[in-house]
């Protein structure tokens, strides 16, 4: 399983987004592995129309329907999506709320990604039960650094912690992935499946790197 | 101008937010009056493709684009929107933030309406050289309180003031309209238009509402 | 264990602070309870220095020392402060920033106490391990139902699920508590203390609330 | 009119702090010149003790007392300090909060010191009334480049901007400003006093500093 994070890049937007999109959908098909698209947000409506592959929200606002004024509420989304990211690192959130959107997702019948910063961190997390947690040390954040050159014991040990303390909850590994090498080996460190963006956003042939991506499953 | 904001009521998204998109501009139409709808951003698409009457955003958060997971960048509503809310009293912004929106919006030919709570601020934001300020007194705000039941001073000083630092900025009533009563009013206290939202989402018969409304003008 | 906290009231900051805390430090005397105030943050320094008994903050900002002007550091308050609370259910924090603080407390010997909503969330919290979790469900928060006219169960099963995770954390009971007889009923259901603020800081006579209080230990 | 920024550098808080404010003093007394000083939030009441030149705030929360746990509100503070910084650059809040700010200090007899970030926020900000506008050209924060070695326009058009809008508002430098030589040109570009933090706080010898500042008025 791997998750292509649109984030706000330039390259990612409007019709160069659905033209991604669309790409996501082509290697997913060709290849029979499964590729998520988080497009961004004013997209949803827009790609979740055009591809057949499942669409996540990067975020969603933890606030009920009503006099909410330019918020994003789950229900608003919920049609577009299949899922949605959580706290990500770019969007943090708080504890009740991260609470709060995990339970709501799961009454709507979404699937939930926690994003997390560390151990502890990860562990605390899989007791609100999302479907997912997905591990971003900040040593693999932004930078060159991938989880086979740096040393692999930050996601094994994140994988056997969160195991022990809710088996239910499945890994991802949601930094320190370029290539289908790194996604053989993130796999092999016990989680099913990866979150990335630039990789895949700013490749300048992101069909190509795709492939080489669902070749690491 | 009448801009009717969805806000995130259970009553405007998805397919009805796009009915209701529609009944404002059939009556805009019908009345050749300027109704402007604020859907919800994840609607944003769906209904600028569908109705002709400008679409104005609620909110944008105020950042570049990049790698800001989860956040609304002009950029990637600018295709489908004509103009913009912000500040807001349900979705406050830092001064900074307002001007870096103004100004970013003048960029990219957008239309921009700051909200302000108070004569102080109203005439603070109109140096910011937005197209509009609309005022959103407390006294006003969310009440069964209308602008003309009101003492009307409010309002009537409040585009004194603006237009005494800043004669290029209009001025909207954002409160205390319910009816074309009280549209005939507002336009009469100085303002150019008025923004309101539950009158009309929340009502049981939103056409009839905007036709009353539309009669004021 | 009584824990006062003293907010940001009127009736507690400056000399009335000071002279709530010496009637703190009294009744803990006299009765040899433990007793643990929570003055205002720009108290701590004064009322540190004339009591005795333990001073708390009731809150301190997740960031390093440095260019941060107008944040609190644990380092500007350590030398007044003996633990502090985090995430006040008025002052909510991110998970990470969570963490962050609990770990710091440890690094400078503070006793940590992190605030929580619900169970999923104390549970949750229980692994980042703080030295307490003060649990504060919505439904005892600022009412008048206290926990023992109301249903013991939360606090009894929050108790038990906290315990099951991590046997090391203990529990405060954060809401619900105006009399000795709330007092002794918390500790029946497994807490080690209480947390509360109006009870004795707008009482009329707090020196005789707080004796009722200690007599429940 | 000197204004030193204490942040929460680890170099000044706590008996730091105080031995820096007493320097301060020290040297405005011997030089007849006025120095101001920032403490961190926690010491104010000691430095407020200890020294009789005035005492500022860095941030006061734009709240009112009450259930506020962890917020500083101005009543807490108002009988350590004379005045506060209010939006720093560190610490920048919404447009309504500065508008309520100011006026709470105007009430309480404190002076009000909003920092802007360009000229338009200034001349937007100057409308509120506070005591003093104190630029902060991002071009000048935390660089090597000093208000004198830069391009002097923008405090030049600064200051006669804001007097422009409201010439009972004085203008301070914000930024830039390292030396007694910038201290004489912030004052020949119009402004009414220096406010500057690492360039004292962190060096070696702050008396030294100081003096040499001073010399500049």
């Amino acid at each position: 399983m791997i998750i292509v994070n649109f984030k706000a890049y330039p390259e990612s937007f409007g019709e160069k987004g659905l033209k991604l999109a669309k790409i996501c959908e082509k290697v997913a098909k060709e290849s029979k592995k499964e590729i998520i698209v988080c497009p961004q947000t004013p997209d949803l409506c827009l790609v979740s129309k055009e591809v057949s592959i499942p669409v996540f929200s990067q975020h969603i606002d933890p606030v009920e329907q009503g006099s909410k004024t330019g918020h994003i509420t789950l229900e608003s989304v919920k049609s577009y999506i299949s899922g949605t990211l959580i706290n990500h690192s770019e969007k943090r959130m708080k504890i009740a709320d991260i609470d709060y959107l995990v339970k709501k997702c799961r009454k709507f019948g979404l699937t939930s990604i926690v994003c997390t910063n560390n151990i502890d961190v990860s562990m605390a997390c899989s007791l609100l039960n999302p479907d997912y947690i997905a591990i971003e040390p900040p040593e693999l954040i932004g930078g060159d650094i991938s989880v086979t050159s740096a040393s692999p014991e930050i996601v094994e040990n994140s994988v056997k912690n969160i195991k022990k303390i809710n088996p239910k909850v499945k890994v991802l590994c949601g930094a320190g992935v370029k290539t289908g090498k790194d996604v053989k080996k993130a796999l092999e460190l016990g989680t099913e499946g990866v979150l990335l963006a630039s990789g895949v956003v700013k490749a300048e042939n992101p069909e190509k790197v795709l492939r080489d991506l669902v070749d690491g499953i």
